[in-house]
């Protein structure tokens, strides 16, 4: 599944040398899986960082470990590369020293709580949605013509959360008559109720949040069960990664 | 109290002249706001974007208008300027055609609810506060050894929120015992308490949020009322504008 261009090659004594060539085929292979295109067409993506690099391993995502560390032992495929070589990699200004190519997880079985995101477009929004899904339990996760969520700045705000997710990557309109036994929640700033008359939380629910300007599509309110807002002053809007927050804690709480 | 970099210069005949020079001084030192260094020496700082400049407007806190509308009337003081030279003067790729020079906002009374900021470093962490800050009706903000909330990412954040606070930049450590009808609420992620037990929120209190990596001081977290945690699972910690966003709707809401 990797194909030809990620193929690892040691040398002829067994182990691994030093990759210091900015030219070096797979080096090139990894730096164009900064653009969604390459990503997409490989399915593969790259994660920064011991962190992640960690999760990602943890998962059984992970494929191949690329780190400037000749002691680093916590993987069975890796490349040592240089310093200017790890820059070249990497998305950030000042490298990690460690990426990993990972793997595009593959959707599993929808559980009983399911986030549903249409069209956010904004990475740190997507990555922070993403984090708070894992930590309320909402592990299914479905995107509708959102930011790729393996963008690297997506990743970054999801401090991993992608890994212990459940990411489903299809319509919303075709999802929610798809799940007859959930009971649907949508965001409407307009025509929303309060969250205060919501005493009894369905043991199977979807909550749906929507793009940072134009919120969640008409189309997609008319086919909800029903449409919540948070009440606020002063402000036109919250921030779709707070009320995201707001909502999943709330939808999840003991009433 | 502009002093003489930013004094305007009208032409003989009395009305403006389109700026078309990168290297006019105004314009050189509208690119020196940029700095924070330079934005604290002049005590002020711009906004970009006309959603942004018509609530610096509308505050009383906007000094001058520059633009490349040559039709724009929305304020007294306008300089058209070239799209040569508002790019210059922008923070972002993709200029927005107008930008205001503000004069910082003086801290006010202290009000009934208070967030209390100590090290939130991220520009958009920051900016996705005071959003959250102003719709949930805190609107006395204490900044401490925060980034600067005049930094041109932290404001794009905001959504023009900046306008309709109050903003205290001073040590927390010293405003908690100065503000003893006040009842402060730290977070602690390994001693605080759900918020399930709070079921009576006091009528003026504090909520402290802390830096993301480090969370509050523990000297702070010593001197609070009490401290608190959102309870989640599968993940270490949440992004502290979405804890933050869940706290503030908490201690607002009606039990």
């Amino acid at each position: 599944m990797l194909g030809a261009p990620f193929s690892l090659c040691y040398n002829d004594f067994g182990d691994t040398m030093t990759i210091s060539s900015l030219t070096n085929d797979k080096i090139k292979n990894l730096q164009k899986l900064g653009q969604k295109k390459y990503r997409t067409e490989t399915g593969l993506f790259l994660v920064e960082g011991r962190h992640l690099v960690e999760q990602a391993i943890a998962s059984g995502l992970c494929r191949e470990v690329y780190t400037t560390d000749e002691t680093y032992s916590g993987f069975p495929r890796v490349e040592v590369v240089t310093e200017p070589v790890m820059k070249k990699i990497s998305d950030t200004d000042t490298p990690p020293g460690i990426v990993a190519v990972c793997s595009r997880p593959k959707p599993g079985p929808v559980g009983k709580h399911v986030l549903l995101l249409d069209g956010v477009s904004d990475p740190g929004n997507l990555g922070t949605l993403l984090r708070s899904a894992l930590a309320f339990g909402f592990q299914t996760v479905v995107l509708d013509d959102c930011v790729d969520f393996t963008n690297p700045k997506v990743l970054r705000s999801t401090q991993g959360a992608v890994f212990g997710l459940n990411l489903i990557e299809t319509s919303i309109l075709d999802f929610i008559p798809q799940h007859p036994n959930h009971v649907f929640f949508g965001t409407d700033l307009h025509g929303g109720s309060g969250l205060e008359g919501l005493d009894v939380v369905p043991a199977q629910c979807g909550l749906i949040l929507g793009n940072e300007i134009r919120g969640v599509r008409p189309e997609v309110l008319a086919i909800t069960n029903r449409n919540l807002v948070i009440q606020i002053g002063e402000i036109e809007s919250l921030n779709v990664a707070v009320a995201g927050g707001i909502l999943m804690y709330w939808l999840k709480k003991d009433h």
